[in-house]
């Protein structure tokens, strides 16, 4: 007995917003769909009309050159939906040819594809990409002198403000120790991400977002301008509730101070995550055991855990993992980056005393 | 970057009537995940309770033995449900604890938890093995002699006939060549079939539904015996449609008279299988062309193709996938059966940079 891969059939694969090409039309669902022998229909997102078109008419006309069969990329202008781009969503993955869907986006947009896939005559998988607040924890060690407090914050602030805080894996959310060192790195990463220049987000949609949240930190009415304006909440670890919890894309985040002791309760009361990350001295041992104490709570949270760096780059990697349980994403056994993101499109057959040179 | 796995959390398993032992309250579903590091629920089949009750003492005391943590292992008694085991079979899938279903049974049931899981606040995966008609193609050259025919005649019959035919790897439909060997091979098998002792089936339920089949396929009425009456319907390729494409447990078979040209064509028109066989002549070329022209839509429509041989035994071994598309199963890449049945339990998680001394 011997197995081989097949495709799953015709891949749905949904644009996100926040990525035109990483996870956008040309984006890992696509190229892992393609790759695994199956065809594709890409919805573009609608933040992005043209590129969106532009990549198709390449993308069609790349694979028309490869010589693949008529139909093995499809593309669907979200413009031409006559205003209900929904619909046309639910009419695709409902369509019986569809055999799996790739998503990232909203955790409403995913669910409601996750709902109407399952409700099919056949339920066929849905990976979806719903979002992640990325939680990282800072130990004392890591911040006991200045120099370690300047580099994690100059670190957080980047990772916090790069891309305007519009990536999946933005930390959304840091954790310091409720001691003077904890307070001085929340200050000076707050005072660093406040002083970055603002930078224009990638959809009006989401600088009104971003404004909304900065209106509810803050407390004072937003300009209204397309230019996410960088800032930090600074709150307790009882504070710690609602759409604290909750991502928010720009360049924003929540500084939460807390017991270290409590951040394995508090890694436990988080939902799934695509990334969690510890922040701890490296050449000490003061910071060993609360990592060890800390890092099974990470695990069973978060599909991809970091040592001492920031989670917004994601490398192609055999290792890597981006996924995570629900409901950062529908399946988290699956990953969407990396070279084990075809596996989500396809099956193993076994093939039982089959004379290999019968197999195509 | 390396990556760990980790397990999913509470499985819930549902024993299949059919194989109180490899799929039952011990089974498949329940090693793999608790090799997956997951506590295991399994909700005992009605048809054995007295079986199922005394091998869950036996597992919850070795549990118990291997020090495991209280709670590992869990059992439901499907007769203490004041008779409705539905009720709480979605129950147990709706409760939050619960993060992953094994199921192996009917459609309806399987479907039914499906939906059940699909509607959770969280979705869970569901696992369901739902059956298969385990298509039989044979090639003229395999029956060409005498010898041939009465070999693969003998081989079929045992096949329909093991188990009193309650094995969801039974060869349900059988293809011969519409020539006059392969009406002699089908005449020959369907004798042996008849001629094979009955012996009782495993409950009264699946005795009562074999007799609707026998009558359905002989029109006339049969008697209220618990010992399955073995036999073989024997129809054209035209006549092969409804009830004829649906799995039934007891030791019958389909066979269909069918021209080996249009296997192929037969094959796009089945279901989603567990498996699907080939026999070919094994020394000549002369099914060569055939094989590698049915190949594909074999490997398109089951989890596992054999040549030469029967599908009912199934190896625990790295290579085996006891899966299939839909409706065989719910999630095509998994299987229930061989090493790699574990991965439907678990999740991987990327460690970036992590020491490895801190992993536990």
């Amino acid at each position: 007995v011997y197995t081989v891969d097949v495709p799953l059939g015709p891949v749905a694969v949904f644009a996100a917003s926040n990525f035109p090409f990483a996870f956008g039309v040309p984006g890992g669902d696509t190229a892992s769909a393609l790759a695994a022998g199956c065809p594709v229909v890409v919805k573009g997102h609608p933040a992005q009309p043209r590129l969106s078109r532009r990549i198709a008419e390449i993308l069609t006309a790349a694979v028309a050159d490869a010589g693949a069969p008529e139909g093995t990329f499809g593309f669907l202008d979200a413009e031409s939906t006559d205003g209900d781009p929904n619909k046309l969503s639910i009419e695709l993955v409902q369509h019986p040819a569809i055999k799996a869907v790739g998503f990232t986006g909203s955790f409403g947009g995913g669910r409601a594809l996750m709902d109407a896939a399952a409700a099919r005559p056949e339920p066929i998988p849905v990976y979806a990409e719903m979002g992640s607040v990325n939680p990282v924890f800072v130990l004392p060690g890591a911040i006991a002198d200045e120099a370690g407090r300047e580099k994690w914050a100059q670190t957080l602030a980047g990772a916090v403000t790069g891309s305007a805080g519009q990536l999946c894996t933005k930390p959304g959310v840091v954790f310091v120790p409720e001691t003077a060192d904890g307070a001085a790195l929340g200050a000076l990463t707050g005072e660093l991400i406040a002083g970055t220049a603002p930078i224009p987000m990638l959809t009006e949609g989401m600088a009104a977002a971003h404004r909304r949240w900065q209106e509810q930190i803050t407390g004072a009415s937003a300009d209204a301008e397309r230019a996410g304006k960088p800032f930090a909440a600074q709150i307790s670890a009882k504070e710690f509730a609602g759409d604290y919890r909750e991502e928010h894309f720009g360049p924003a985040t929540v500084i939460v101070r807390a017991d270290p002791a409590e951040y394995p309760a508090l890694a436990d009361s988080l939902e799934g995550q695509l990334t969690a990350t510890i922040i701890a001295d490296e050449a000490g041992d003061g910071d060993r055991e609360a990592a060890r104490a800390l890092l099974p709570s990470l695990m069973a949270k978060a599909g991809r855990v970091v040592w001492n760096g920031v989670p917004t780059g994601v490398a192609v990697v055999e290792a890597m993992q981006h996924g995570g349980p629900w409901p950062a994403t529908s399946a988290s056994w699956s990953t969407s980056v990396g070279t084990e993101a075809i596996r989500r499109f396809i099956r193993p057959v076994a093939l039982q005393g089959v004379p290999a040179d019968l197999v195509g």
